[in-house]
């Protein structure tokens, strides 16, 4: 299974009075990673949008937190997709410090394709290859 | 001059880790300060987007920020209009603590209606009185 | 079980580009549900943390969006507490469109007692009553 | 007046329903724009806050928006320092596209130095320097 990198650094705008970030912000951090996946495919999902009319709408997201971001460090997000065919695809995450020593979560999210009226669609065949779609 | 309040409670995740909530979202709320305003008027900014494809786009945001709103207050966003046209409108803010003893910040939207594709178009006529557009 | 419920009206900053509500911020909102439990027992999520120096630290979080929210709409939250001890509690959430017609999503989050350190504490007895802890 | 350029990659998370960024967002982007003048002197605001004890609170901020940042493009964040003493400091920004061609935004920060207790602080001398503090 192919795993992708990619990488944030942690803004102010995203701690909360915890002093850690707040944990709704890693959400937005798994959407970076999945982006990161199809451009490192050499592909765009914005394309798949605009010029395929299909949206990745979010179905399902869930996410465990094993220990707490913090200001300005920089997180490694590994995004890889753990099912995926026609219908729907699920990506899986491992969030972890940028020295790689510490988990900061895992967590998944699962999509289904669908046309720009939100009614189920099929993924195109010309993203098949590099979505593990057999 | 007519104001109309609108109130926000202050969530977790307006918060920043200096322990109050982060600048940005002050921007946020003057948006819930001028959709009130409409409402006020027994309109509703969604219908003037949706029915009459008219965006109130901004163009440019000023905020000058007095004291600092902590986590869990309720913020009130006393909204008026500082100038109107059928071409753009200016929004002044004042938002002050719940019991009005504290001014947490005051600050301006300047913003040009403008047509779906974004270019310059005129106030549709039945919002104008509403909108103090002579 | 007891449910409690809260209402937020969707706000612009909130919505993406597809036309509705951004996925994390369905997070957000569980938080605000999760604040008006504590607020509905008459006591305050905020003075756990300033006066008893415990913080609901989250552990997981879990969401399925079963329809759109969309901007300008006015969501109620159901909250409702799912298990609850002494070092952990876990809360359920539906939410709704303002009629009750339409669900949203479900979702629980799950969050441990923790001192400033961030280090597992016990919840206060003076807390174990309205959370249901027996 | 020396420029630093940060980049920013435009995130689902930060559009609207217009099909654009969010105007808040540039705030947040602006952030971190300055957090990035800081590095490229060989420092970290961070550290000014840890080991020194003094915040950069944020008391006015301005943006005019010229263009919409779109999903998925590069922002370049070009910050400079427009004033500076031991008390306080504001940041000039101008956000462009990629490529330099379409100018996205320009605006200001304004902001005082303070110490943990939030009341007015002096700079630290060692800071004085990078932030042509004379």
């Amino acid at each position: 299974m192919k795993t992708v990198e990619a990488r944030v650094r942690v803004r102010y705008a995203e701690t909360d009075q915890m002093g850690v970030v707040y944990h709704a912000n890693y959400l937005v951090w798994m959407e970076v990673g999945r982006v990161e996946y199809w451009r490192a495919a050499g592909l765009r999902y914005r394309d798949m949008e605009q010029e395929d009319g299909i949206l990745l709408v979010v179905a399902e997201v869930n996410c465990r937190y094993r220990a707490p971001a913090l200001y300005d460090e920089e997180v490694v997000i590994r995004t890889s997709i753990g099912e995926a065919n026609a219908r729907m695809i699920r990506f899986e995450y491992e969030l972890v410090s940028e020295d790689g020593g510490r988990v900061l979560a895992t967590g998944h999210t699962k999509h289904v394709f669908c046309g720009r009226d939100r009614k189920p669609a099929k993924c195109p065949v010309k993203y098949h290859a590099i979505l593990g779609i057999a």
